[in-house]
């Protein structure tokens, strides 16, 4: 039995590591672990939240709704759209930009995106058929090279991915630039993906756009702030066009009946949406000021909750530096695997402060600063 | 923005009714409702599952594990196959037929399916560019017509789904049907899917034809007797080639955190599942022999979790006799949109005893039985 060609050129799936695995190669106890890997909230979910799911435990039984009005309506106040332009993925966002591409992608297909940036835009549509042309990113101003990723567009561009804060880097894509690629692609057949799955650590939102392009699709996520990263709860925000096209093919019962109810309770708990984000900031700041002491590395600005670290002064490549961490209990981001970063940097993300101060001793101790 | 010519084309999604739109249009109360129209396990998860979810409730926040070790490894124990041989999905089995046709579909390849059966493969295989091709399932005897899958076979048949117990009906297809089909496929390029959902409710698997047979791939669920159908778990079983080529296009986090959980505490509560498999026979055994009493309705034999009514004498619809039973809180499941079945069928799937008896009262009540 063959595969189709476009997976059987596909690199075999390599799974991330766990916690306990960790523990074990590395001896240290699992619950001493620190985990700076994965861009999470560090101090859970809304404590509103962990109730409701306990109410709901036995309803696990029944198949969840298909059609998640209620949810829908509160992701829409909260962003300030019309339900009718909100679909919801029970895969986290990832779920959608499959289903964006299921939409649209013809085999041949173009879409750019400016590297350094998230890497599952690629795994998703590759085996679409999808061709990736990629634009650049500048790491050293942390800014997108906008005329790079204008120069990419030719006639089989049907995608544009914008993603800001921008992951890995942390830095943000101005308005105005937005606007330029926007105004270029205008009455095209191509649609501008932004990505603003940590919109709220930057406190700036592109939303309002969409009264003025409709080519636009902007992917958020309850996985950061939120604090929901192990229920798989994204949401994406378009014209009702796009999104009634996209209902038509996304799977009917993909957010699990308990992702459900942890969706619509954190929602509706915007005191502790807003206490997640300051407390978000707090760390951010606090990891940067005391990163950016070190001689030895090179810690970018961050709007997000995660930031980039440009190692090639400690004498580690990142595979090493991450496996010195990983000796002492800590899990970081080798950056090794995006395209567009040599095998230099490492990227960090929030934990709670009492957390950053284990981890900015760990590092002292590790590089000796 | 245009979709792709195939998703123009299809139908705008329909999304189905929930319990809480049924108490509020026909005036019940949501907990008085009973639900048969969607083959659930009435009894709930298993105990242990119930008690692992609030243990596990904190770690929402933390991205679920991407390799799941350990429940490959309990279902290979379960299945009788090894861990390299089993491939999981987190939004049920409809996760892994997306997949599956993401893997090996090519636009024009087409797919053998006898009608009436499960709606979803074609559902989810079109927007592939795939093409069905009907071969069919004998309603009256409730046997597939194993002469008319072999004939619709091509050179351009990729896929053929025979579903055992099959949905709607319940009949079962014997192990000799299926050697003539894997007999003919022998050597080709066609992958024969067996979809064994509701295996554990027939008392009867083909894993061991793996054996025999490379071009095998077994669709399983905890949907059903597992009584996980809330928390989107789903299996599959083939040869260690066709599940790896499909770990490399699956979602690298599908399965939620409490769905792991729920997921590798209940296959493990092998009591539970015993329960639950001769609880379900035992309330499948019951409805059909009220029902097969009542004289204006034929019911077919089961070996399932639900089964098929033919109500052609009773002087409604399909579409008639369902709202008929929501007016009385009972959601049965019209089966007019159920190809290769006119619009004089129900299903209904089991309940406890006690719904059981109330079922049946109301049925009897609007049948004037």
């Amino acid at each position: 039995m063959k595969a189709r060609k476009t997976v059987e050129e596909l690199d075999p799936y390599v799974p991330g590591r766990s916690k306990e695995e960790i523990a074990q190669e590395f001896g240290v106890k699992k619950e001493d672990i620190l985990k700076l890997g994965s861009n999470e909230n560090p101090w859970g979910p809304s404590k509103k939240t962990e109730e409701a799911i306990k109410k709901a435990i036995f309803e696990m039984n029944r198949y969840p709704e298909s059609n998640l009005e209620e949810l829908k309506k509160e992701l829409a106040d909260y962003s300030n759209v019309e339900p009718n332009q909100v679909i919801i993925g029970g895969d986290g966002a990832d779920e959608l930009i499959d289903v964006l591409a299921k939409t649209f992608i013809e085999p041949g297909d173009e879409f750019i995106v400016p590297l350094p940036s998230y890497m599952y835009y690629e795994f998703v549509f590759k085996p679409y058929g999808a061709v990736p042309h990629y634009a650049s990113w500048n790491v050293e101003d942390n800014e997108v090279n906008i005329d790079s990723v204008i120069d990419s567009i030719n006639e089989k561009t049907k995608m544009i991915f914008l993603c800001t804060p921008n992951n890995p880097t942390g830095g943000l894509i101005k308005e105005e630039q937005l606007r330029k690629v926007l105004d270029a692609t205008k009455d095209s057949n191509i649609l501008v993906v932004i990505d603003e799955a940590y919109f709220e650590y930057a406190e700036v939102t592109n939303v309002h756009l969409l009264k003025e392009y409709d080519n636009i699709f902007i992917i958020r996520t309850m996985s950061k702030v939120m604090g929901l990263a192990g229920m798989r709860v994204g949401y994406c925000i378009s014209s009702p066009e796009i999104i009634e096209y996209m209902h038509r093919v996304k799977p009917v019962f993909s957010l699990t009946k308990l992702s459900y109810v942890a969706a619509l309770t954190t929602i509706k708990d915007r005191d502790f949406i807003k206490e997640s984000t300051e407390k978000g900031i707090e760390s951010r700041e606090y990891l940067y000021q005391e990163i950016d002491k070190m001689k030895s590395v090179h810690v970018y600005p961050s709007k997000s909750n995660y930031m980039l670290i440009d190692i090639h002064n400690t004498g580690f490549t990142a595979k090493e530096l991450t496996e010195e961490f990983m000796k002492k209990g800590v899990i970081v981001r080798d950056c090794t695997s995006f395209k567009g970063l040599d095998e230099y940097y490492i990227r960090i993300s929030i934990c709670t402060l009492e957390e950053d101060k284990r981890f900015i001793e760990i590092m002292k101790e590790i590089l000796n600063e």
